[in-house]
């Protein structure tokens, strides 16, 4: 079959971010290959003109309309995108139409940057930054001190995805996500460290397939004992063997990306979600 | 003036990521003050007439109904949530429509998870976490080494943002950012290491407001000279005069969030961003 082929572009007069990944969400799924296109910062008429160029000159080279998902507040700036030869989708105004009837309020669509600073969510923000610098001060089980500010605990053997996990939980989320590693030295005699002990209940395990584990090791150490199939698989069996004697929840993560690995976590933890 | 109260629900099969961003963005441009809850992982009939039940218990409470942005592949598990008694919008269909009839091709609504894992993107997702793995090990300037491997290397004195940035670049669009911090000490005789002087075309500076960096400091040591604005003052000013001198291209990063300085520095330096 000739899979069809389009240019795409995200547009945003903020960071895209949300336009990007709302867009791919619904180019996905159709059966079309996509060339793709993310301009942030739309914010002038200048710019806008310039924007509104580069998809005309698509639609010229390619005789096909590019396809357009933006979020732009300013009129100004929307009117000349709209003038484009692209096929324009407004990705946050066709959810706003149906809600302005079903509150019977009218929409204040000035105030609105999705990834923005501004007086009222500073506090918020300076705390999201806070646990990003707990979370890295605590990674790999660097640090012990004030493990009890700890929102979760990510404990598993090295390179089964707690340092990512853990930074986008913090990052994210805003969550202070410290992680503690069970390294090889430990098997012989596993045992939950005593500091971890008392706070049991934001202890989470992760767990990987040991055949998945041996081919991430043996990125970082080619024909090593610690990337061998025989110390993956020991370390794991070793490891779950932990979780379960402590009641200790916990997830495998083979099959996961980090952003389903984290809010895994928070559901099966309860945790509030905080939203930047 | 009395502003209304609603209840939001953010619910998908996936990690809900994308519901939770899009349906925030549409609620922002209202003014109504929102009590949301997000309910990831919605992938079982028994979890869905769970969470119909919710929506429901929440109607009858408030004799309001719940506002509910949702995203879900399986028909019969978004029958049962369609069955609440929530006015539910499905933040993807939205588009989907439209869109069908500009591309004539049908949608293939099966295979779609934004934040998944498969067989088919595995390289890209490893080639992330290997960013991230980069990142850390180049944060704060750690190490020199490999730092010509770096797609970006920031700039900028302490507390800046240089961190959180480089972590976000990393994790949000697989970038192998480094960042190298200006100290006190190199005040006096401020210059650029020898090591980055091949590398200045990678070279990006962040600079703030003395301000704010100050109320950042502060927070860290208090009443210390590091945090006095007049030590601010002098570290920003030295630090904006060398990169006017080295041609460096900077922003200040005072009023904006991780995402918007991230997606800047992309932007100013035409660097790809891959989509996750």
């Amino acid at each position: 079959m000739n899979i069809p082929n389009r240019h795409v572009f995200y547009i945003s007069d903020g960071t895209a971010i949300t336009a990007e990944v709302l867009g791919h969400a619904v180019m996905s799924q159709f059966p079309v290959s996509v060339h793709s296109v993310t301009l942030p910062f739309v914010e002038t008429e200048l710019r806008a003109r310039a924007v509104k160029e580069q998809i005309d000159a698509i639609y010229q080279q390619t005789g096909c309309r590019p396809l357009v998902f933006y979020s732009i507040v300013l009129p100004e700036i929307r009117t000349i995108i709209l003038q484009s030869a692209g096929f324009c989708q407004d990705i946050v105004q066709a959810l706003v139409a149906p809600l302005q009837q079903e509150l019977e309020v009218d929409p204040v669509p000035i105030a609105h940057r999705t990834h923005g600073l501004n007086p009222a969510n500073l506090g918020k923000y300076d705390a999201r930054i806070a646990a990003i610098d707990y979370t890295l001060a605590h990674d790999d089980g660097i640090s012990m001190r004030n493990l009890d500010q700890a929102q979760v605990i990510l404990l598993g053997v090295s390179r089964c995805g707690k340092t990512p996990t853990s930074l986008y939980l913090a990052m994210q989320f805003g969550i202070r996500a410290a992680n503690y590693p069970f390294i090889a030295d430990d098997m012989d005699n596993l045992r939950l460290p005593a500091e971890l002990q008392p706070l049991r209940s934001r202890l989470f395990g992760l767990t990987i397939n040991p055949e998945r584990l041996a081919a991430i090791r043996e990125e970082r150490r080619e024909n090593s004992r610690y990337a061998s199939l025989r110390q993956c698989r020991m370390e794991v069996a070793e490891v779950e063997a932990l979780y379960r004697k402590h009641q200790i929840r916990y997830i495998n993560s083979t099959n996961y990306s980090v952003e389903e690995i984290a809010t895994k976590i928070l559901d099966l933890m309860g945790l509030n979600r905080r939203m930047y």
